[in-house]
């Protein structure tokens, strides 16, 4: 619990944007129903514009537009608020820096590296030459195999793994139960049985990536998987060995990336999106949520593949059709013939 | 292996119902096809009843209606045969007790409270302020992160991770590898790069509740994340940042659920069912397996949109027309004019 | 880094194959576009033949009848130059060796059998009974359950979890936060709660089986959960209690199979295909990505639903049609009936 209580002229000597009102003390933020006089909250969509009037939020961000609305209210004026509002919780949470010390029980193996100013938690396995960068923070039952390298204040959240020979940027986190260069699935027939393709390749991840719990990123056969500084990683989001994924691109939960699939950077795909691998996605291309991407995307737009809710009747009713779209259509193509040959003079009046 | 042997007579006694036969001795459960004369089986589902006369099962639990057919055999007569089913398996099985004692390599911070009814495994870590209840068992590997609360008789299997601040009720079990209390994927888009929205609410799970292995349930971005008391839920479960999940309702693996969705009390979910966020799903609603749940259900009912297996020579016929449905509409209603054109009086009678 | 050199008059040696050109030294297997001088790449689709002059390989392993169009180059001339490649790939980064030992920070109940020729890395857990067979690696922070039996020479990677009870057999490889043996997902509806099926099956895993990362395998109810030898599982694969997956079959990323589902041997399921329970697969099935297979399938072959990418814009103009193609059917016959009214005539003729 952060007790800190900033004012709304600290706040914004801190963050910029310009204050009305009182300059009332704040000591969280909270969304408008939930919260009290010491709390901050903020109008992201005018849709909710109703809920100001309601709130008993201490003050409100929002934007020079909805201002005038509101000339009663304690204000911060900012042209994003919901940005804002991120940075006014980042002022009440601070990122948690190292508590400098390694655990009795942490296991570094001699010949890795690890500054004085990392935190390595209890029952971690760090092995050899394996280099940390300053500040990391491994927590409990996180592993890191051989011959990585992890930039400066990496974070491992408890029992996150990295395999042998990856590299990671400064700032990545990665959460719980993650895993991390695991061997790429390649196999090759060999008439009765499967021969395991051996993965040499490892995993490198840019700067300021982060990665949520249960997900896994293969390493590759013989390059690396490689995902680009910035991007933003879901829990449960699987990517094949050998995957290109640039920079700032946001992948949801549950999404799932075949091999030597490559995305662009700035791009949005939404939760259990699929994609076939050996396919490229433009840069700035939205995949809706449970799309399935079967073929590249050179133009960046909105794609979306999912099919609409319905009553298990109504889809009994329906779905059974699925199954008959091509005698439909052509069914259709023989009515158009039958009443062209019944009204041929009509039919020529209109084209 | 528990080798207690119960007579039909004594499981009666402790479970109800009414025997009828021989009052034989019974070592365990198994399904008529497989089991012996020391063994108890069922007959829940009508069709299965020729697998009674097969069966080499020493007694069978029938229902009332079914009783009458099988007048030769030794029986337990029951209203509702599969939940007795269960219960003479848990008679046969008793959930595991604590075995009380902390493990040597196990590391509790000297804040926390850890009464010594607790089975404290190998290699587990629990922070400091959190506080367990009496009788839980935390098995190997496990990790509870500092202020944390769980109720008697919880049980956290090996390496499963619970984050700070999270609250777990009294016999609530996660399975391995499962992960509660991870950061919810909150992101404000900054213009060039995604700003992290600190998630600082936590977890809180009802008693009874079951998370099967490698489920991830975030915590809140400013309040809890909450999953009512009984509701169960199986492996590979994604449930996102300020959910709330209603009490007594199931959810099958793979099911993904967005953040900031209500899903109501005594729903079932099938398997690997996706929801979007915001919605909202009234109490006892059935969710076909593979569902995308695109909007609110306020009617309880049965809801699917998973669609037909095809061979994958009629999916390639069928499967292009789904992008020309708008067409075949379009060309339906124009041949319908057209129709109408040539049969005005014919219509006229119908309508 | 394995710096071995390899001659091709060695590797023919070891592999078999034919050797053609200079007998140059390779050290490492890469891709035609990569590939130095002192690697060796490969060829086995012919659509990337222009690829093979670009490439500055030292050498190329082709098929017989590639490699007459590539008489300047040093070639290695097999049946299957992708298995080939695979081979060699694997003489240069043989299957590493258990390190004979027990790390000090490992706990092994004194009721294990634990060979010296295992290598048990540190914070690993094997509980009482549990039996390895000779040379396994139990990499860092692993748990084994009681009551296991491991096969020679089988791999656990980092936090991996068997339950109690399982049974592995040689050589299986399961990677990192998988889960193996967890509760199946069996409950009773008892009026207004859900009683818990006790789930007193265990797990076998075949010979040479091979697990992804964080995927799990459920035990069973009262039988065993079965996996045949020489499958391959990728990551976040969920299998449910009571399956039987036959032998040499290949299960890519994502898929579910819902609980007592028989597959067959040498299928190949396609990544996040949806299987429900109680279905049967036919041997050498084929099944698409993203597939949902909701019954079962007993002749062999290539079965798909996916539905095809769309812009969002084409998408929200067709998939509002999905919902009334029970209408769009019925309206077709409408139009075929008034049509066959207004021409009996021409229709008598046509039949």
């Amino acid at each position: 619990m952060n007790q800190q209580i900033y004012t709304l002229s600290q706040i914004v000597a801190e963050l910029g944007g310009e204050w009305r009102g009182e300059d009332v003390g704040i000591a969280a933020v909270q969304p408008l129903a939930d919260a009290t006089p010491d709390h901050i909250s903020f109008l992201a969509n005018p849709k909710y514009k109703s809920e100001v009037a309601a709130s008993h939020a201490g003050a409100v961000i929002v934007s020079p537009k909805a201002a005038d609305e509101f000339t009663g209210r304690n204000l911060i004026v900012v042209q994003d608020p919901y940005l804002y509002f991120a940075k006014v919780a980042r002022l009440f949470s601070p990122v948690e820096p190292a508590v400098a010390g390694v655990h009795p029980t942490a296991v570094i193996e001699p010949t890795a590296t690890v500054p004085a100013s990392c935190e390595i938690g209890a029952h971690v396995y760090i092995g050899g030459n394996t280099v940390l960068g300053e500040g990391c923070r491994i927590l409990a039952g996180a592993v890191v195999e051989h011959d990585c390298v992890l930039g400066s204040r990496v974070v491992l959240h408890p029992n996150a793994v990295i395999y042998h020979g990856c590299t990671l940027g400064e700032r990545v986190e990665i959460h719980g139960g993650s895993v991390i260069g695991a061997d790429g699935f390649g196999l090759a027939f060999a008439g009765d049985s499967w021969f395991k393709i051996p993965q040499t390749g490892g995993v490198t991840l840019g700067d300021d990536v982060e990665i949520g719990a249960n997900s896994m990123i293969d390493r590759g056969a013989m390059a690396d998987t490689v995902v680009g500084r910035g991007t933003k990683i879901d829990n449960q989001v699987q990517i094949g060995h050998n995957c290109h994924i640039g920079e700032h691109t946001v992948i949801a939960a549950c999404a799932g990336i075949s091999g030597s699939t490559k995305i662009g950077s700035y791009c949005i795909i939404g939760g259990a999106a699929m994609f076939v691998g050996h396919i490229e996605i433009a840069d700035k291309t939205t995949i809706g949520g449970g799309t399935a991407v079967t073929h590249s995307i050179k133009e960046p737009g909105h794609y979306a593949t999912c099919y609409p809710l319905q009553t298990h009747k109504e889809w009994a009713r329906n779905a059974v059709h699925v199954r008959h779209l091509s005698d439909m259509a052509k069914k259709i193509k023989q009515l158009e013939q039958q009443l062209d040959t019944l009204q041929p003079q009509h039919n020529k009046d209109n084209t």
